[in-house]
C-alpha cells in the first residue's frame, strides 16, 4: 500500500504495511496464551489482548526489523514477546492502581480478582521469556531482560514518588522511562538486532523508541487532566485521584504560592480530596500553564524521535515511524 | 567436612559442603537486589531473603553442578536465579493468599502493601532472567523459562481448583508439580546441564528434583493439618481456612458419607466456616486416616527421589541428596 491513500494516520499505515506479520503475531499470541489445564489463563488474557489495543509496541518491533530487510521468522516471536510483557504489566497495574477502567472496559480484576491478575500476569511474563529464548539470540535476551527490570524498577519508583511533593522532574523522567519508554526502546532495538542492523542504526532505533515512549507518556499525562475518557481509555482525573506526581503537577508545585502549596499538600500528600478539588487543581494548572509546558516537552521528545529514525537509511516504513512520533503528541488538541 | 560429624541433618551437611559457593550466591543476591533509584526494592526483598529460609533450592543447583565436577562460575548465577524466582513467587503468593504469616514473620504485604509485593516480585523475576542470560546457555534459559511458566500455570490451576470438591488426585499432583516441584527439578537439572553432565544423568537429576519437590509439598500439606507453626512457618489450618483442596481433604471427600459430604460442601465449597470446624475436619481426616495415606505417598516419592539420585556416579554429595529426600518427609512425626 502506498503512502498516499491513508496518509493522515500513521498507525493505520503501519497496520496496513505490517498486516501479514501482525497476523502471525496474533496467531502466535493466541497459541501461546492457551493453557490446557488452566482455562482461566486465556479467559483473563483474551480480555486484554482482544480489547482493541493499538498494538503499537509489536508493530514497532516488526517495523524496525523490516526496515533492515529481515525476512523472519523471529521478529514475529519478538513482537509477541513485547505484547506479552505489555499485557502482563497491564494486569499487574490493575492490581496495583485499583483503576476502575482500562481501554474503556472493566479491568480484569473487577471481572475476576486480584489473584488471577497477578498469576496470569506471571504466566505471560514466563511465556514472553520462552518466546524470546526461541530466537536463540543472547543479545536479544539481554536487552529484553534488562527492559523487564527497568520497567519493574520504574513502577516501584513511581510508587515511592506518589504522594511525595518533593518529586523532581528528573525523577518523573526516570519513572516514565521505566514504566513506558523502556519497552518502546527495547521493542525497536530488538527489531534492529534480529535483523542484523549495524551498531549505529541499532542505537538510532533505541533512541527513537526511547523518545517516542517519553512523548507518548507525557501526552497521556496531559490527557489525564484534559482529554476525554474515550481518547485514552481512562477517566479524566485518575492520576489526581491516585495522587500521582506527573509532570503537570510537578511543574505547578514548583510554581505554587502559599495557598496553592497548602492545596497540593492536602489533596496529594495527605490524600484528603473533596468535591470540586479536581476543578480547583485544573484551575491551578491553567494559571501556571503547566499542561501547555508539558505538551511542549512532549513535542520536543517527538522531534527527537523523528530525528533519530530519519538518521536511518531511506525506507517507506521509516517515514511512517517518523509520522508516528508526531501523531502520538497530536492526540493533545 | 566428612559425613560423620553431622550425619543426622543432611541440610546442615549440604550447607557445610557448599558453604563457599553459598557465600558467592548470597553476595550475588545482595548485589542484584540493590536498586540505586528504588530503595524500596531491597527493603522488601531483604525481608524475605534474610528471613532465615533454608535455601534448599539454590543448594540443589550447586550440589548438582558439583556432583559433576563443575568448577564454576555460573552455577552460582543459576543458584541465585532459582532463589530469586522462589522469592518472587513468595511475594506474589502473599498478595494472593492473604496469608498472615510466612516463615513465622509478618508477610511483606502486611509490612508494606500489595502494590510493593507485586512490583518487587516482578523486579526479582526480571533480575532472575538477567542472571540466567549471563550464563550464555540457551538450554538453561529454556529450562528455567519453561519452569517459570509451569509454576504460574500451577498457581492458576490451584486457584481454579480451590473450593472445588470435584478436584481429583491427578489435578492435585499437577498443581504441586507446578507450584513446588517445577522449581526443584529445574534447579537440579540446570546444575547438571551447566556442568556438562550426560543426558541420562541430567534426566536423573530432573527426576530427583521432581520427586523431592512432590514429597516436600505433600509433607507440607500434611503438616498444615498436624504440625506446629514453628516447624513450617505457617499456621495449622491455613489451607482449610483458604479452602484449598489438598491431598488429605481430596482423599477424605472421596471416602465421605452423606453427613461428611455436607460438611465439606459447607466449609470448603461454600466457605461457611464456624468455630470448631477445623477440629471437625481433623476428626474426619483421622477417621479415614487420610493424613497417614498422604504421608505414605510422600514417602513413596521420597524413595523415588533417592533412587534417582543414587543412579548417578558415586560422590559424597550424592549421599547427602539421597538423605535429604528422607529428611524432607521425616518432618512429619
Amino acid at each position: 500500500m502506498g503512502l498516499d491513500e491513508t496518509k493522515d494516520n500513521p498507525l493505520d499505515r503501519l497496520s496496513a504495511w505490517l498486516a501479514a506479520d501482525m497476523d502471525g503475531v496474533n496467531a502466535l499470541i493466541r497459541d501461546r496464551m492457551a493453557s490446557e489445564h488452566a482455562p482461566r489463563i486465556p479467559e483473563v488474557t483474551r480480555h486484554l489482548v482482544e480489547a482493541g489495543g493499538k498494538r503499537i509496541r509489536p508493530m514497532l518491533t516488526l517495523a524496525a526489523a523490516r526496515l533492515f530487510g529481515y525476512p523472519g521468522p523471529f521478529h514475529v516471536h519478538l513482537a509477541a514477546t513485547v505484547e506479552f510483557i505489555h499485557t502482563a504489566t497491564l494486569l499487574h497495574d490493575d492490581v496495583v492502581d485499583e483503576s476502575a477502567q482500562r481501554r474503556g472496559r472493566p479491568t480484569a480484576n473487577l471481572l475476576w480478582d486480584n489473584k488471577s491478575s497477578v498469576l496470569v500476569g506471571d504466566y505471560l511474563f514466563a511465556r514472553s521469556f520462552q518466546l524470546m529464548t526461541e530466537t536463540g539470540s543472547l543479545r536479544v535476551l539481554g536487552i529484553l531482560s534488562d527492559a523487564a527490570a527497568t520497567i519493574a524498577e520504574g513502577e516501584v519508583l513511581q510508587l515511592s514518588a506518589s504522594q511525595d511533593l518533593r518529586t523532581t522532574e528528573a525523577t518523573y523522567l526516570r519513572v516514565i522511562r521505566g514504566k513506558t519508554a523502556a519497552l518502546f526502546s527495547a521493542a525497536t532495538e530488538v527489531g534492529g538486532v534480529i535483523a542484523g542492523a549495524d551498531e549505529a542504526h541499532v542505537r538510532a532505533l533505541f533512541d527513537y523508541g526511547d523518545a517516542l515512549g517519553i512523548a507518548f507518556q507525557m501526552t497521556d499525562d496531559v490527557l489525564d487532566y484534559g482529554g476525554s475518557a474515550g481518547s485514552i481509555g481512562k477517566n479524566v482525573g485518575d492520576d489526581f485521584r491516585e495522587r500521582k506526581l506527573t509532570l503537570p503537577v510537578i511543574k505547578a508545585v514548583a510554581l505554587a504560592d502559599e495557598a496553592e502549596r497548602a492545596f497540593w499538600t492536602r489533596v496529594i500528600a495527605r490524600g484528603d480530596q473533596r468535591d470540586g478539588d479536581l476543578d480547583a487543581a485544573l484551575a491551578i494548572l491553567a494559571r501556571h500553564r503547566t499542561l501547555e509546558a508539558t505538551r511542549a516537552e512532549a513535542m520536543d521528545w517527538a522531534a527527537r524521535a523523528r530525528a533519530a529514525v530519519l538518521s536511518l537509511p531511506p525506507h517507506e516504513g521509516r517515514e511512517m515511524l517518523a509520522d508516528l512520533a508526531d501523531f502520538v503528541v497530536e492526540r493533545i488538541r
